[in-house]
């Protein structure tokens, strides 16, 4: 880089993410417009998602002009740089248009040198859940404090979180009910909310399929910070989402795989 | 009865809903132990829910001791009565185990006078939905007001909600899906809270199988409150559980209905 810039740290992703709070809160629980993106199949977009990131991204470049941002909503912009943002200024708009407050703002950061940082904002309860790969962080209603995921080595003993059946297809849907027939107690439907149970240690294992990088890359420092571990289904990283398995125990993640990979 | 009581009315159901959550927040979010109520399943039952339901018997005895209690964790008592009080603690245990805000403490209240009150509390995130079968009122960190339903009459413009597949037999597994496939959107796994994004006008319909009296019976005084409509999937009271089918618009719920009783 030409010139001296701080780095990135957690309160300028507070600042994002009050910034895409002040902008998507008045509009949960509002009748809004929704449209499709695609023209099979239903992913409701709203005004609120949009108007958050533009205003995230002028944020950004503000003050880190030379980085480059992936976000859901517009175009991606010099993803060559050495430092990467990565935005979803709603994840989980099923949740959001349905009234339930398990929708986030993701945002993510990384850079070449090894730097990354990542937050899901959930402004209707006021929770925060943020970390850098090496520690995480819970701020709430009820106070903050660091977080770390609970020792589970065995399936037997495991929470598993996906969004839903219907993110699977065929050959997924039969892998992943392989390991949801072994744990203790599935659920369905909570989006990044998921991941930041597993990092609070109240849940074991999400897995899911399907996902862009948005949905995932702003959560994996908040996961790995809190002693977790995510991956692809093939053990590899998870930051271009596709298939993906966090753990918050490592034999686990290891037995999730194994299921996961297995031939029928 | 012998003796003059006032009726109850949405002051006493507030406090014994702060009642039940002083008990059961100290808990959200900590390891405690879960037994299994059931061999078969899993069930997963709190030390915080019985605290909790004790504490709401003792206080609604004292103030009515001629009503009879039907309660989730506890023996009914006294069901014979003219008033009669239905409680659930904590209404979806697996979230609140998970960690997830989507449980409710469920609180309602019928008289064979006609008088009936419903109350959904969600102490985590500071919402309450209660209503008394003629109008509906939500209070929660964005303030107080009355809410209604929305209309809906179409399956192809409606929002979904059910627990999990796992809660239908075969039979009524395909008579969901029915449904399911004639919808907008379907969301799994919230429980109470689905009933209450209903009275919102956030969500069109709900439909369950398997439920308890105590998980529909205070919640029934909301959606109507609201301007809803919920039954059986024969068009009957749903105040005694199984198969439940609720809605926001009356045009709608009967569609649902008949799909639901259709011949495949």
């Amino acid at each position: 880089m030409s010139h001296f810039v701080d780095e990135p740290n957690f309160a300028f992703l507070h600042e994002l993410a009050d910034l895409a709070g002040d902008i998507v809160m008045p509009m949960f629980r509002m009748p809004i417009a929704i449209e499709n993106k695609e023209s099979v199949g239903f992913d409701p977009v709203t005004d609120a998602d949009k108007d958050a990131e533009r205003h995230m991204r002028k944020a950004i470049l503000a003050r880190y002009p030379d980085d480059g941002i992936l976000g859901e909503e517009f175009d991606a912009e010099n993803l060559e740089a050495e430092g990467l943002w990565v935005l979803d200024p709603i994840d989980g708009t099923r949740a959001f248009i349905s009234g339930l407050p398990t929708w986030g703002t993701l945002i993510g950061y990384r850079h070449l040198s090894g730097t990354q940082l990542g937050m899901m904002s959930q402004p209707f309860t006021g929770e925060r859940y943020f970390g850098n790969g090496t520690n995480s962080f819970y701020k709430g209603p009820d106070g903050e404090r660091s977080i770390s995921t609970r020792k589970c080595p065995e399936l037997s003993g495991a929470t598993l979180f996906t969004t839903a059946p219907d993110i699977f297809n065929a050959e997924e849907l039969l892998a992943f009910q392989r390991v949801e027939q072994s744990v203790r107690l599935s659920r369905y439907g909570v989006d990044c909310y998921a991941y930041c149970m597993v990092a609070l240690g109240m849940a074991d294992l999400v897995i899911e399929a399907s996902l862009k990088p948005v949905d995932i890359a702003p959560l994996i420092p908040i996961i790995e910070g809190a002693g977790g571990i995510v991956t692809n289904w093939q053990g590899q990283s998870a930051f271009d989402g596709g298939q993906v398995v966090a753990s918050g125990d490592a034999d686990l993640h290891e037995k999730a795989l194994a299921l996961l990979g297995a031939k029928a």
